[in-house]
Protein backbone atom coordinates (compact mmCIF):
# COMPACT_ATOMS: atom_id res chain seq x y z
CA UNK A 1 0.00 0.00 0.00
CA UNK A 2 1.33 3.32 -0.81
CA UNK A 3 1.68 6.33 1.45
CA UNK A 4 -1.26 8.46 0.07
CA UNK A 5 -3.71 5.05 0.42
CA UNK A 6 -2.43 4.77 4.07
CA UNK A 7 -2.77 8.45 4.26
CA UNK A 8 -6.20 8.45 2.49
CA UNK A 9 -7.42 5.64 5.60
CA UNK A 10 -6.17 7.74 8.24
CA UNK A 11 -7.87 10.74 6.88
CA UNK A 12 -11.35 8.73 6.05
CA UNK A 13 -10.91 7.68 9.84
CA UNK A 14 -10.76 10.50 11.49
CA UNK A 15 -13.80 12.02 9.20
CA UNK A 16 -15.89 8.95 9.48
CA UNK A 17 -14.73 9.50 13.67
CA UNK A 18 -16.46 13.20 13.79
CA UNK A 19 -19.31 12.61 11.85
CA UNK A 20 -20.73 9.53 13.56
CA UNK A 21 -23.73 10.41 15.35
CA UNK A 22 -25.09 10.80 18.40
CA UNK A 23 -22.18 10.52 19.74
CA UNK A 24 -22.76 11.23 23.43
CA UNK A 25 -20.62 13.88 24.65
CA UNK A 26 -18.62 14.33 21.52
CA UNK A 27 -18.57 16.57 18.68
CA UNK A 28 -20.53 14.94 15.89
CA UNK A 29 -22.39 16.00 12.91
CA UNK A 30 -25.40 17.03 14.84
CA UNK A 31 -23.32 19.13 17.23
CA UNK A 32 -20.73 21.41 17.94
CA UNK A 33 -19.06 22.65 21.52
CA UNK A 34 -19.43 26.05 22.05
CA UNK A 35 -15.35 27.04 21.06
CA UNK A 36 -15.24 23.95 18.47
CA UNK A 37 -17.43 22.59 15.60
CA UNK A 38 -17.76 19.87 13.34
CA UNK A 39 -16.22 22.41 10.97
CA UNK A 40 -13.10 22.83 12.79
CA UNK A 41 -12.71 19.18 12.95
CA UNK A 42 -13.21 18.93 9.13
CA UNK A 43 -10.65 21.49 8.36
CA UNK A 44 -8.27 19.85 11.12
CA UNK A 45 -8.69 16.65 8.97
CA UNK A 46 -7.79 18.18 5.81
CA UNK A 47 -4.84 19.96 7.48
CA UNK A 48 -2.86 16.51 8.49
CA UNK A 49 -2.86 14.76 5.15
CA UNK A 50 0.77 15.81 4.97
CA UNK A 51 1.96 15.18 8.08
CA UNK A 52 -0.50 11.18 7.37
CA UNK A 53 1.44 11.31 4.06
CA UNK A 54 5.15 11.96 5.16
CA UNK A 55 4.62 9.15 8.14
CA UNK A 56 3.36 6.37 5.95
CA UNK A 57 6.78 6.97 3.81
CA UNK A 58 9.01 7.16 6.75
CA UNK A 59 7.76 3.61 8.18
CA UNK A 60 9.20 3.14 10.71
CA UNK A 61 12.74 5.28 10.32
CA UNK A 62 11.47 7.31 13.49
CA UNK A 63 10.34 10.63 13.84
CA UNK A 64 7.30 10.23 16.24
CA UNK A 65 7.52 12.89 17.90
CA UNK A 66 8.15 15.32 15.26
CA UNK A 67 5.29 13.94 13.22
CA UNK A 68 2.99 14.39 16.04
CA UNK A 69 4.29 17.83 16.79
CA UNK A 70 3.99 18.82 12.74
CA UNK A 71 0.61 17.12 12.88
CA UNK A 72 -0.66 19.35 15.94
CA UNK A 73 0.91 22.37 14.25
CA UNK A 74 -0.89 21.79 10.97
CA UNK A 75 -4.22 21.09 12.81
CA UNK A 76 -3.85 24.43 14.47
CA UNK A 77 -3.19 26.40 11.37
CA UNK A 78 -6.13 25.43 9.26
CA UNK A 79 -8.85 26.02 11.71
CA UNK A 80 -9.17 28.26 14.74
CA UNK A 81 -11.35 25.92 17.27
CA UNK A 82 -8.41 24.28 19.05
CA UNK A 83 -7.42 21.12 20.37
CA UNK A 84 -9.59 18.65 17.84
CA UNK A 85 -6.84 15.56 17.16
CA UNK A 86 -3.93 15.77 19.60
CA UNK A 87 -4.96 12.33 21.26
CA UNK A 88 -6.04 11.30 17.92
CA UNK A 89 -2.62 12.08 16.11
CA UNK A 90 -0.68 10.32 18.79
CA UNK A 91 -2.35 7.33 18.05
CA UNK A 92 -2.15 7.27 14.41
CA UNK A 93 1.34 8.76 13.76
CA UNK A 94 3.23 5.23 14.87
CA UNK A 95 0.18 3.66 13.27
CA UNK A 96 0.27 5.09 9.93
CA UNK A 97 4.29 5.13 10.15
CA UNK A 98 3.91 0.93 10.46
CA UNK A 99 1.30 0.43 7.86
CA UNK A 100 3.22 1.85 5.19
CA UNK A 101 5.60 -1.39 5.57
CA UNK A 102 3.24 -3.85 6.99
CA UNK A 103 1.45 -6.43 4.91
CA UNK A 104 -0.98 -7.98 8.08
CA UNK A 105 -2.51 -7.21 10.96
CA UNK A 106 -0.34 -8.96 13.05
CA UNK A 107 2.96 -7.70 11.41
CA UNK A 108 0.89 -4.00 11.42
CA UNK A 109 0.89 -4.05 15.18
CA UNK A 110 4.26 -5.64 16.05
CA UNK A 111 5.84 -2.70 13.78
CA UNK A 112 3.87 -0.29 15.62
CA UNK A 113 4.84 -0.87 18.92
CA UNK A 114 8.44 -1.59 18.23
CA UNK A 115 8.57 2.32 16.61
CA UNK A 116 7.09 3.27 20.02
CA UNK A 117 9.65 1.33 21.95
CA UNK A 118 12.10 2.85 19.79
CA UNK A 119 11.67 6.43 20.58
CA UNK A 120 14.43 8.37 21.96
CA UNK A 121 14.70 11.72 24.10
CA UNK A 122 14.32 13.76 20.90
CA UNK A 123 10.89 12.31 20.26
CA UNK A 124 10.26 12.97 24.05
CA UNK A 125 10.59 17.35 23.75
CA UNK A 126 8.77 17.53 20.52
CA UNK A 127 5.91 16.04 22.68
CA UNK A 128 6.39 18.81 24.91
CA UNK A 129 6.84 21.01 21.82
CA UNK A 130 3.47 20.21 20.90
CA UNK A 131 1.53 20.18 24.03
CA UNK A 132 1.29 24.55 24.30
CA UNK A 133 0.81 24.60 20.30
CA UNK A 134 -2.32 22.57 20.77
CA UNK A 135 -3.17 24.08 24.80
CA UNK A 136 -3.39 20.31 26.44
CA UNK A 137 -4.11 20.21 29.59
CA UNK A 138 -2.26 17.41 31.47
CA UNK A 139 -2.96 16.24 34.91
CA UNK A 140 0.13 17.95 36.61
CA UNK A 141 -0.06 16.06 40.20
CA UNK A 142 0.80 12.80 38.59
CA UNK A 143 3.70 13.71 36.03
CA UNK A 144 6.48 15.40 37.67
CA UNK A 145 6.90 17.21 34.17
CA UNK A 146 4.86 20.08 33.56
CA UNK A 147 3.52 19.84 30.09
CA UNK A 148 3.47 23.77 30.24
CA UNK A 149 6.92 24.25 31.35
CA UNK A 150 10.03 25.05 29.50
CA UNK A 151 11.64 23.74 32.28
CA UNK A 152 10.51 20.41 31.47
CA UNK A 153 12.24 19.69 28.29
CA UNK A 154 15.79 20.45 29.99
CA UNK A 155 14.95 17.77 32.76
CA UNK A 156 13.92 15.45 29.60
CA UNK A 157 17.07 15.76 28.27
CA UNK A 158 19.34 15.30 31.78
CA UNK A 159 16.49 12.37 32.83
CA UNK A 160 16.90 10.51 29.26
CA UNK A 161 13.50 10.17 28.91
CA UNK A 162 12.36 8.71 25.84
CA UNK A 163 8.83 9.48 24.67
CA UNK A 164 7.79 5.50 25.40
CA UNK A 165 9.52 6.75 29.26
CA UNK A 166 7.45 9.42 29.69
CA UNK A 167 3.95 8.05 28.16
CA UNK A 168 5.10 4.83 30.56
CA UNK A 169 4.81 7.05 33.79
CA UNK A 170 1.25 8.94 31.86
CA UNK A 171 -0.03 5.20 31.00
CA UNK A 172 -1.57 4.81 34.61
CA UNK A 173 -3.84 7.39 34.03
CA UNK A 174 -4.26 8.21 30.94
CA UNK A 175 -5.61 5.57 28.28
CA UNK A 176 -4.32 6.67 25.06
CA UNK A 177 -0.73 6.66 26.49
CA UNK A 178 -1.65 3.11 28.13
CA UNK A 179 -2.53 2.18 24.29
CA UNK A 180 1.22 3.57 22.79
CA UNK A 181 3.04 1.56 25.76
CA UNK A 182 0.85 -1.37 25.83
CA UNK A 183 0.98 -2.52 21.95
CA UNK A 184 -2.49 -0.96 20.58
CA UNK A 185 -4.89 -3.56 22.33
CA UNK A 186 -7.97 -1.86 22.86
CA UNK A 187 -7.30 -0.28 19.26
CA UNK A 188 -6.95 -3.52 17.22
CA UNK A 189 -9.75 -4.57 19.30
CA UNK A 190 -12.30 -2.42 18.51
CA UNK A 191 -11.08 -2.47 14.51
CA UNK A 192 -12.16 -5.78 14.94
CA UNK A 193 -15.53 -4.56 16.60
CA UNK A 194 -16.02 -2.14 14.04
CA UNK A 195 -15.63 -4.39 10.98
CA UNK A 196 -17.73 -7.31 12.43
CA UNK A 197 -20.42 -4.64 12.88
CA UNK A 198 -20.28 -3.64 9.56
CA UNK A 199 -19.95 -6.92 7.91
CA UNK A 200 -21.39 -9.59 10.06
CA UNK A 201 -24.36 -7.76 11.35
CA UNK A 202 -24.62 -5.38 8.04
CA UNK A 203 -24.60 -2.02 10.06
CA UNK A 204 -24.21 1.25 8.66
CA UNK A 205 -20.66 2.28 9.04
CA UNK A 206 -21.92 5.53 11.04
CA UNK A 207 -23.98 3.14 13.39
CA UNK A 208 -21.31 0.53 13.98
CA UNK A 209 -18.89 3.71 14.90
CA UNK A 210 -21.36 4.69 17.95
CA UNK A 211 -21.98 1.04 18.96
CA UNK A 212 -18.15 0.82 18.91
CA UNK A 213 -17.99 4.24 20.94
CA UNK A 214 -20.54 3.09 23.29
CA UNK A 215 -19.00 -0.38 23.97
CA UNK A 216 -15.51 1.37 24.59
CA UNK A 217 -17.41 3.92 27.07
CA UNK A 218 -19.04 1.03 28.96
CA UNK A 219 -15.89 -1.25 28.83
CA UNK A 220 -13.21 1.62 30.69
CA UNK A 221 -13.62 5.08 32.12
CA UNK A 222 -12.68 7.65 29.64
CA UNK A 223 -9.45 9.15 31.03
CA UNK A 224 -10.09 12.68 29.78
CA UNK A 225 -13.21 12.77 32.28
CA UNK A 226 -11.85 11.05 34.90
CA UNK A 227 -9.21 14.21 34.42
CA UNK A 228 -11.03 17.07 33.74
CA UNK A 229 -14.18 15.77 35.73
CA UNK A 230 -13.41 13.63 38.22
CA UNK A 231 -13.28 9.79 39.68
CA UNK A 232 -17.11 10.04 40.02
CA UNK A 233 -18.26 11.47 36.22
CA UNK A 234 -16.33 9.16 34.66
CA UNK A 235 -17.72 6.34 36.31
CA UNK A 236 -21.14 7.42 36.20
CA UNK A 237 -20.48 7.64 32.39
CA UNK A 238 -19.32 4.56 32.07
CA UNK A 239 -22.32 3.13 34.40
CA UNK A 240 -25.09 4.80 31.96
CA UNK A 241 -23.09 3.53 28.96
CA UNK A 242 -23.01 -0.07 29.84
CA UNK A 243 -26.66 0.28 30.42
CA UNK A 244 -27.15 1.66 26.90
CA UNK A 245 -25.06 -1.17 25.40
CA UNK A 246 -26.91 -3.10 27.78
CA UNK A 247 -30.04 -2.61 26.17
CA UNK A 248 -29.48 -3.17 22.48
CA UNK A 249 -27.54 0.10 22.06
CA UNK A 250 -31.04 1.69 22.04
CA UNK A 251 -31.04 4.69 20.23
CA UNK A 252 -33.26 6.68 22.02
CA UNK A 253 -31.27 6.16 25.17
CA UNK A 254 -28.38 7.28 23.22
CA UNK A 255 -29.79 10.24 22.24
CA UNK A 256 -30.42 11.09 25.82
CA UNK A 257 -27.18 10.43 27.05
CA UNK A 258 -25.60 12.73 24.57
CA UNK A 259 -27.88 15.93 25.90
CA UNK A 260 -26.85 15.41 28.91
CA UNK A 261 -22.85 14.86 28.29
CA UNK A 262 -23.26 18.28 26.07
CA UNK A 263 -25.09 20.04 28.60
CA UNK A 264 -22.77 19.52 31.17
CA UNK A 265 -19.94 19.53 28.98
CA UNK A 266 -19.01 16.35 29.49
CA UNK A 267 -16.56 15.16 26.27
CA UNK A 268 -14.87 11.29 26.33
CA UNK A 269 -12.31 12.73 24.08
CA UNK A 270 -10.03 9.94 24.95
CA UNK A 271 -12.94 7.23 23.50
CA UNK A 272 -13.31 9.28 20.46
CA UNK A 273 -9.69 9.20 19.99
CA UNK A 274 -8.96 5.15 20.80
CA UNK A 275 -12.32 5.15 18.12
CA UNK A 276 -10.54 7.03 15.39
CA UNK A 277 -7.54 4.95 15.56
CA UNK A 278 -9.51 1.72 15.52
CA UNK A 279 -11.56 2.87 11.84
CA UNK A 280 -7.98 3.42 11.01
CA UNK A 281 -7.21 -0.03 10.77
CA UNK A 282 -10.65 -1.46 10.05
CA UNK A 283 -10.36 1.07 7.06
CA UNK A 284 -6.96 -0.09 6.33
CA UNK A 285 -8.10 -3.90 6.30
CA UNK A 286 -11.04 -3.27 3.77
CA UNK A 287 -13.66 -1.72 5.49
CA UNK A 288 -15.70 0.02 3.04
CA UNK A 289 -18.63 3.22 2.52
CA UNK B 1 1.25 28.46 -1.88
CA UNK B 2 2.56 24.65 -2.54
CA UNK B 3 0.57 21.83 -3.84
CA UNK B 4 -0.31 20.29 -0.42
CA UNK B 5 -1.93 23.89 0.28
CA UNK B 6 -3.57 24.07 -2.96
CA UNK B 7 -5.04 20.40 -2.58
CA UNK B 8 -6.34 21.29 0.74
CA UNK B 9 -8.41 24.12 0.29
CA UNK B 10 -9.92 22.26 -2.88
CA UNK B 11 -10.73 19.27 -0.75
CA UNK B 12 -11.89 21.45 2.14
CA UNK B 13 -14.20 23.16 -0.30
CA UNK B 14 -15.53 19.44 -1.28
CA UNK B 15 -15.81 18.65 2.52
CA UNK B 16 -18.25 21.77 3.92
CA UNK B 17 -20.17 21.79 0.54
CA UNK B 18 -21.67 18.56 1.17
CA UNK B 19 -21.49 19.26 4.69
CA UNK B 20 -23.73 22.45 4.71
CA UNK B 21 -27.26 22.15 5.43
CA UNK B 22 -29.99 22.52 5.10
CA UNK B 23 -29.08 22.41 1.04
CA UNK B 24 -32.47 21.91 -1.01
CA UNK B 25 -32.44 18.80 -2.96
CA UNK B 26 -28.31 17.53 -2.47
CA UNK B 27 -26.86 15.22 -0.06
CA UNK B 28 -26.34 17.33 2.93
CA UNK B 29 -24.82 16.04 6.80
CA UNK B 30 -28.31 15.71 7.69
CA UNK B 31 -29.87 13.57 4.63
CA UNK B 32 -28.71 10.99 2.31
CA UNK B 33 -30.08 9.82 -1.41
CA UNK B 34 -31.30 6.28 -1.58
CA UNK B 35 -27.87 5.02 -3.03
CA UNK B 36 -25.42 7.94 -2.08
CA UNK B 37 -25.03 8.87 1.06
CA UNK B 38 -23.25 11.62 2.90
CA UNK B 39 -20.55 9.32 3.97
CA UNK B 40 -20.24 8.47 0.26
CA UNK B 41 -19.29 12.28 -0.23
CA UNK B 42 -16.69 12.38 2.82
CA UNK B 43 -14.73 9.28 1.07
CA UNK B 44 -14.61 10.39 -2.38
CA UNK B 45 -13.52 13.81 -0.96
CA UNK B 46 -10.88 11.87 0.50
CA UNK B 47 -9.81 9.68 -2.26
CA UNK B 48 -9.51 12.80 -4.85
CA UNK B 49 -6.50 13.92 -2.95
CA UNK B 50 -3.84 12.53 -4.24
CA UNK B 51 -4.81 13.98 -7.94
CA UNK B 52 -5.89 17.23 -6.36
CA UNK B 53 -1.82 17.72 -5.50
CA UNK B 54 -0.79 16.40 -8.71
CA UNK B 55 -2.99 18.78 -10.58
CA UNK B 56 -1.61 21.35 -8.22
CA UNK B 57 2.24 20.61 -8.93
CA UNK B 58 1.50 20.59 -12.93
CA UNK B 59 0.80 23.97 -12.85
CA UNK B 60 -0.59 24.71 -16.07
CA UNK B 61 1.22 22.03 -18.50
CA UNK B 62 -1.57 20.49 -18.94
CA UNK B 63 -3.61 17.39 -18.66
CA UNK B 64 -6.64 18.60 -17.92
CA UNK B 65 -8.70 15.44 -19.53
CA UNK B 66 -6.51 13.19 -17.50
CA UNK B 67 -6.55 14.65 -14.44
CA UNK B 68 -10.25 14.36 -14.48
CA UNK B 69 -10.86 10.75 -15.67
CA UNK B 70 -7.93 9.90 -12.81
CA UNK B 71 -10.06 12.04 -10.24
CA UNK B 72 -13.24 10.51 -11.24
CA UNK B 73 -11.52 6.84 -10.77
CA UNK B 74 -9.99 7.56 -7.46
CA UNK B 75 -13.57 8.32 -6.48
CA UNK B 76 -15.49 5.48 -7.07
CA UNK B 77 -12.47 3.15 -5.88
CA UNK B 78 -12.86 4.89 -2.62
CA UNK B 79 -17.12 4.34 -2.31
CA UNK B 80 -19.65 2.61 -3.32
CA UNK B 81 -22.00 5.47 -3.96
CA UNK B 82 -21.64 6.41 -7.60
CA UNK B 83 -20.98 9.39 -8.77
CA UNK B 84 -20.38 12.20 -6.22
CA UNK B 85 -17.59 14.63 -7.89
CA UNK B 86 -17.98 14.53 -11.53
CA UNK B 87 -19.38 18.15 -11.96
CA UNK B 88 -17.35 19.48 -8.94
CA UNK B 89 -14.08 17.91 -10.29
CA UNK B 90 -14.72 19.68 -13.89
CA UNK B 91 -14.24 22.34 -11.96
CA UNK B 92 -11.95 22.35 -9.40
CA UNK B 93 -9.54 20.64 -11.92
CA UNK B 94 -8.22 23.74 -13.62
CA UNK B 95 -8.92 26.00 -11.21
CA UNK B 96 -6.20 23.90 -9.29
CA UNK B 97 -4.04 23.42 -11.73
CA UNK B 98 -4.17 27.55 -12.20
CA UNK B 99 -3.62 28.33 -8.40
CA UNK B 100 -0.43 25.95 -8.19
CA UNK B 101 1.66 29.28 -10.08
CA UNK B 102 -0.82 32.32 -9.39
CA UNK B 103 -0.68 34.67 -7.05
CA UNK B 104 -3.87 36.92 -7.17
CA UNK B 105 -7.28 36.12 -8.08
CA UNK B 106 -6.96 38.14 -11.41
CA UNK B 107 -4.07 35.96 -12.30
CA UNK B 108 -5.65 32.57 -11.09
CA UNK B 109 -9.28 33.49 -13.23
CA UNK B 110 -6.76 34.58 -16.41
CA UNK B 111 -4.74 30.88 -16.27
CA UNK B 112 -7.59 28.84 -15.36
CA UNK B 113 -9.54 29.92 -18.69
CA UNK B 114 -6.21 29.40 -20.51
CA UNK B 115 -5.83 26.25 -19.40
CA UNK B 116 -9.37 25.39 -20.66
CA UNK B 117 -8.64 27.09 -24.08
CA UNK B 118 -5.31 24.95 -24.33
CA UNK B 119 -7.03 21.88 -24.02
CA UNK B 120 -6.57 19.38 -26.67
CA UNK B 121 -7.88 16.12 -28.24
CA UNK B 122 -6.51 14.28 -25.92
CA UNK B 123 -8.29 15.96 -22.63
CA UNK B 124 -11.47 15.28 -24.78
CA UNK B 125 -10.67 11.55 -25.11
CA UNK B 126 -9.83 11.38 -21.51
CA UNK B 127 -13.12 13.18 -20.12
CA UNK B 128 -15.07 10.48 -23.07
CA UNK B 129 -13.34 8.05 -20.76
CA UNK B 130 -14.31 9.26 -17.47
CA UNK B 131 -18.12 9.56 -18.04
CA UNK B 132 -19.06 5.67 -18.09
CA UNK B 133 -16.69 5.19 -14.80
CA UNK B 134 -18.92 7.34 -12.95
CA UNK B 135 -21.97 6.57 -15.08
CA UNK B 136 -22.91 10.13 -15.97
CA UNK B 137 -25.79 10.75 -18.20
CA UNK B 138 -25.70 13.37 -20.43
CA UNK B 139 -28.16 15.00 -23.05
CA UNK B 140 -28.22 12.60 -26.07
CA UNK B 141 -30.68 14.97 -27.98
CA UNK B 142 -28.33 17.91 -28.01
CA UNK B 143 -24.74 16.98 -28.16
CA UNK B 144 -24.05 14.23 -31.26
CA UNK B 145 -21.20 12.48 -29.04
CA UNK B 146 -22.98 9.77 -27.21
CA UNK B 147 -20.89 9.50 -23.88
CA UNK B 148 -21.72 5.85 -23.49
CA UNK B 149 -20.80 4.86 -27.25
CA UNK B 150 -17.11 3.64 -28.14
CA UNK B 151 -17.64 5.43 -31.28
CA UNK B 152 -17.31 8.90 -29.86
CA UNK B 153 -13.47 8.38 -29.22
CA UNK B 154 -13.01 7.76 -32.63
CA UNK B 155 -14.92 10.20 -34.02
CA UNK B 156 -13.59 13.16 -31.67
CA UNK B 157 -10.23 12.13 -33.41
CA UNK B 158 -11.04 12.22 -37.05
CA UNK B 159 -13.17 16.17 -36.08
CA UNK B 160 -9.91 16.68 -33.78
CA UNK B 161 -12.48 18.29 -30.93
CA UNK B 162 -10.53 19.37 -28.05
CA UNK B 163 -12.25 19.33 -24.44
CA UNK B 164 -12.88 23.08 -25.14
CA UNK B 165 -14.48 22.28 -27.98
CA UNK B 166 -16.66 19.67 -26.92
CA UNK B 167 -17.58 21.87 -24.02
CA UNK B 168 -18.38 25.11 -26.21
CA UNK B 169 -21.43 22.59 -27.66
CA UNK B 170 -22.40 21.72 -23.92
CA UNK B 171 -22.35 25.32 -22.88
CA UNK B 172 -25.46 25.89 -24.84
CA UNK B 173 -27.23 23.47 -21.69
CA UNK B 174 -24.96 23.25 -18.79
CA UNK B 175 -24.12 25.20 -16.54
CA UNK B 176 -21.17 23.50 -15.71
CA UNK B 177 -19.39 23.65 -19.22
CA UNK B 178 -20.76 27.11 -19.50
CA UNK B 179 -18.24 28.24 -16.57
CA UNK B 180 -15.19 25.74 -17.96
CA UNK B 181 -15.72 27.65 -21.38
CA UNK B 182 -17.01 31.22 -19.97
CA UNK B 183 -14.04 31.85 -17.50
CA UNK B 184 -15.50 30.51 -14.31
CA UNK B 185 -17.83 34.09 -14.35
CA UNK B 186 -20.48 32.47 -11.70
CA UNK B 187 -18.07 30.67 -9.53
CA UNK B 188 -15.83 33.75 -8.70
CA UNK B 189 -18.83 35.64 -8.48
CA UNK B 190 -19.92 33.42 -5.92
CA UNK B 191 -16.57 32.98 -4.41
CA UNK B 192 -16.73 36.48 -3.45
CA UNK B 193 -20.15 36.44 -2.12
CA UNK B 194 -19.35 33.38 0.16
CA UNK B 195 -16.70 35.53 1.42
CA UNK B 196 -18.90 38.36 1.81
CA UNK B 197 -21.28 36.46 4.06
CA UNK B 198 -18.90 35.24 6.30
CA UNK B 199 -16.38 38.56 6.72
CA UNK B 200 -19.28 41.38 6.48
CA UNK B 201 -22.51 39.75 7.75
CA UNK B 202 -20.45 37.02 9.80
CA UNK B 203 -22.29 34.28 9.25
CA UNK B 204 -21.19 30.70 10.26
CA UNK B 205 -19.45 29.16 7.03
CA UNK B 206 -22.45 26.94 6.79
CA UNK B 207 -25.06 29.56 6.51
CA UNK B 208 -22.96 31.37 4.13
CA UNK B 209 -22.66 28.13 2.19
CA UNK B 210 -26.34 27.32 2.28
CA UNK B 211 -27.37 31.20 1.41
CA UNK B 212 -24.89 31.07 -1.44
CA UNK B 213 -26.16 28.16 -3.17
CA UNK B 214 -29.74 29.56 -2.98
CA UNK B 215 -28.61 32.37 -4.39
CA UNK B 216 -27.30 30.82 -7.28
CA UNK B 217 -30.50 28.48 -7.57
CA UNK B 218 -32.26 32.07 -7.63
CA UNK B 219 -30.57 33.50 -9.94
CA UNK B 220 -30.29 30.51 -13.22
CA UNK B 221 -32.11 27.58 -13.55
CA UNK B 222 -30.21 24.24 -12.42
CA UNK B 223 -29.23 22.52 -15.45
CA UNK B 224 -28.66 19.03 -13.80
CA UNK B 225 -32.19 19.33 -13.07
CA UNK B 226 -33.48 20.59 -16.47
CA UNK B 227 -31.89 17.51 -18.09
CA UNK B 228 -32.76 14.85 -15.50
CA UNK B 229 -36.44 16.36 -15.14
CA UNK B 230 -37.60 18.75 -17.30
CA UNK B 231 -37.83 22.48 -17.47
CA UNK B 232 -41.20 22.70 -16.47
CA UNK B 233 -39.12 21.45 -12.71
CA UNK B 234 -35.96 23.45 -12.96
CA UNK B 235 -38.12 26.72 -13.66
CA UNK B 236 -40.05 25.67 -10.46
CA UNK B 237 -37.07 25.13 -8.62
CA UNK B 238 -35.41 28.57 -9.51
CA UNK B 239 -38.64 30.62 -8.50
CA UNK B 240 -38.58 28.63 -5.31
CA UNK B 241 -35.75 29.22 -4.45
CA UNK B 242 -36.12 33.01 -5.00
CA UNK B 243 -38.96 33.23 -3.34
CA UNK B 244 -37.01 32.15 -0.16
CA UNK B 245 -34.16 34.45 -0.72
CA UNK B 246 -36.47 37.32 -1.18
CA UNK B 247 -38.06 36.25 2.38
CA UNK B 248 -33.98 36.96 3.97
CA UNK B 249 -33.09 33.39 3.04
CA UNK B 250 -35.89 32.14 5.30
CA UNK B 251 -34.73 28.80 7.38
CA UNK B 252 -37.60 26.87 7.59
CA UNK B 253 -38.81 27.73 3.99
CA UNK B 254 -35.63 26.20 3.17
CA UNK B 255 -35.99 23.12 5.39
CA UNK B 256 -39.52 22.75 3.84
CA UNK B 257 -38.15 23.40 0.21
CA UNK B 258 -35.13 20.75 0.87
CA UNK B 259 -37.82 18.05 1.94
CA UNK B 260 -40.01 18.47 -0.65
CA UNK B 261 -36.98 18.17 -3.46
CA UNK B 262 -35.83 15.15 -1.50
CA UNK B 263 -39.16 13.63 -1.69
CA UNK B 264 -39.56 14.00 -5.22
CA UNK B 265 -35.66 12.95 -6.10
CA UNK B 266 -34.98 16.23 -7.79
CA UNK B 267 -31.16 17.22 -7.41
CA UNK B 268 -29.43 20.56 -8.24
CA UNK B 269 -26.64 19.03 -8.29
CA UNK B 270 -25.16 21.60 -11.12
CA UNK B 271 -25.53 24.39 -8.44
CA UNK B 272 -23.92 22.40 -5.41
CA UNK B 273 -20.69 21.42 -7.76
CA UNK B 274 -20.53 25.35 -8.86
CA UNK B 275 -20.58 26.23 -4.62
CA UNK B 276 -17.96 23.61 -4.24
CA UNK B 277 -15.95 25.62 -6.82
CA UNK B 278 -16.61 28.71 -5.79
CA UNK B 279 -15.50 27.54 -1.81
CA UNK B 280 -12.39 26.81 -2.74
CA UNK B 281 -11.51 29.97 -4.78
CA UNK B 282 -13.05 31.44 -0.80
CA UNK B 283 -10.47 29.30 1.13
CA UNK B 284 -7.51 29.79 -1.28
CA UNK B 285 -8.06 33.71 -1.09
CA UNK B 286 -8.16 33.33 2.94
CA UNK B 287 -11.54 31.94 4.47
CA UNK B 288 -10.93 30.17 7.52
CA UNK B 289 -13.81 28.04 9.82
Amino acid sequence: MNADDVARCAQLALLLEVSAYPKPGNVDRTHDFVDTTYEHFLASSVAVYPVLREAALRSGRGGVGELVRRGVEESMRWQSGGNTHFGALLLLIPLVMAAGASHSTQELRKRAAEIMRNTDVEDAIELYRAFPVAKVKVRRDITDLDVNAESSLEEIRNRQLSLFDILSISASYDNISRELVGGFEKTFRYAELITGFVIRERLKVNDAVIRAYLSLLADEEDSFVTMEFGKDKSRYVKERARRIVNNGYNRAEAEAFDRELIKEGINPGSSADIIAAALFIAILHGLKV
